[in-house]
């Protein structure tokens, strides 16, 4: 089962009593782009009963999203990954619901699945000081927005002129386990949201990629900000596609795309 | 249905009887790495009675390869592709036999079938003239050679310290719709060939891919004639594994493996 959300793209493993071994060699060689099914991780579907990371969550959500990056490592959450969950838990009969909550490594999560969208419950932004992005021999003032992982949102007036193809140096006193760095610039008024703009992000650890859910909340929060406000809703363009986010006194909502493209099994 | 040839990957889309209107823009979405399944091609398993291109073949070969890049063009051969094609037709039954002709744009393509690998009859390449090709700063001389496409063969002592980043600058007058450019640098004797080569590949029109089938088998005739040999046999190590080129003076045999990696239907 391959499917993604904005361009982040997962391999879906249904395995609901956690009877696969899922090693990082064996992620990794699911998803190798040429040598494998291909994706930017593995959404592994197991029972919140049967894993050991999950269990405490049993009575309040079925099933857990096992979350492996790319590279094998583990990841706690993924913004466009749980809508790609979600979407494979309904369209698949193991969840009839339109609104439930998911086990994650990072607590427990809450979708809404409708026909052509699919929204998740994020962390709620902090917004923070400013700091700097140095990519190359250009210095990009931004500000520190933390979502479960660390941001900085740099203000750019045209986001397709920025050079990503180098990770950026940041201030490790400010961002001691690094951060994922977005750049943002304004866009013309679009309906059903109080601003619209165009991102792209540099993701820590990886490259420039399609999409961030992480990415586009922080951003929000620090639009919202500039704007002078606290809560309201963002239109965000990423280079995979747009993703909307609100931001409410009480939670940040993450909306978007999120499709199953192929199903089938691997020969691994 | 998905599968690789030392790195070239390729959607095996099984069609006997030509029914798939199979658009460039399907082909497109296809082959797309994150929206898509997801590779460098696709393979069309039609029967030759059942295609244009291929009914003048159909009692010869029962079945066609109709490859199509990723960008949705069409292609004639491809090295790699055929042996994924032939690994499919044996694997799932289509094919009962060790050796068989298989229908492709170039013509009929023999191949043979082992478990561990797959050998395809290539076009015997034509050994040409000298020319250059510019890489950013550096020049690099090497020999033209013709496999049905054109390519120029550089020796360096070193493949892995080439920049291959930015595509190379060649002769118009002697590679008038460009070429395929490889380079080349020996490696240590390994049993079963006459040679051992390393080799890295900028594909015209594309950029440097983890194989190429066509090109190992310029690379090992243009080595062999500078052995002083019209015939033998090369191993050539690229990014994405071993092929083997056998030449005699009849043809021009490609051998290495080639596997299917995942069963399934995309959802397009």
């Amino acid at each position: 089962m391959k499917g993604h959300g904005t361009g982040n793209d997962f391999v879906v493993l249904p395995d609901p009593d956690g009877e696969i071994e899922l090693t990082p060699q064996l992620v990794a060689t699911l998803c190798a782009r040429h040598f494998g099914v291909g994706a930017d991780g593995v959404l592994r579907v197991v029972r919140s009963a049967k894993h050991p990371d999950a269990v405490r969550y049993a009575e309040d959500a079925e099933w857990f999203m096992d979350y492996h990056n790319a590279d094998g490592s583990l990841a706690e959450m993924c913004g466009n990954g749980v809508r790609v969950f979600a979407r494979y838990l309904t369209s698949y009969g193991l969840v009839d619901a339109a609104r439930f909550p998911i086990a994650t490594r990072a607590g427990l999560v809450t979708v809404e699945v409708r026909p052509s969208e699919i929204s998740a419950e994020m962390p709620q932004p902090t917004v923070g000081g400013e700091s700097v992005a140095r990519f190359g021999d250009r210095d990009y003032a931004g500000t520190s927005a933390d979502v479960g992982n660390p941001h900085l949102v740099c203000p750019v007036d045209d986001v397709s002129t920025v050079d990503l193809s180098e990770p950026p140096i940041l201030d490790a006193s400010v961002f001691p386990e690094s951060a994922n760095v977005e750049f943002v610039a304004s866009a013309e008024p679009v309906p059903d949201a109080d601003l619209h703009v165009r991102m792209r992000v540099y993701e820590r650890g990886s490259a420039e990629t399609l999409s961030c859910g992480t990415g586009a909340c922080a951003v929000a929060a620090v639009v919202l900000r500039t704007a002078g406000r606290e809560t309201g809703t963002v239109a965000v363009d990423l280079p995979g596609g747009r993703l909307t986010v609100t931001i409410a006194p009480d939670r940040c909502l993450l909306t978007g795309p999120a499709l199953i493209v192929a199903t089938g099994d691997a020969l691994v």
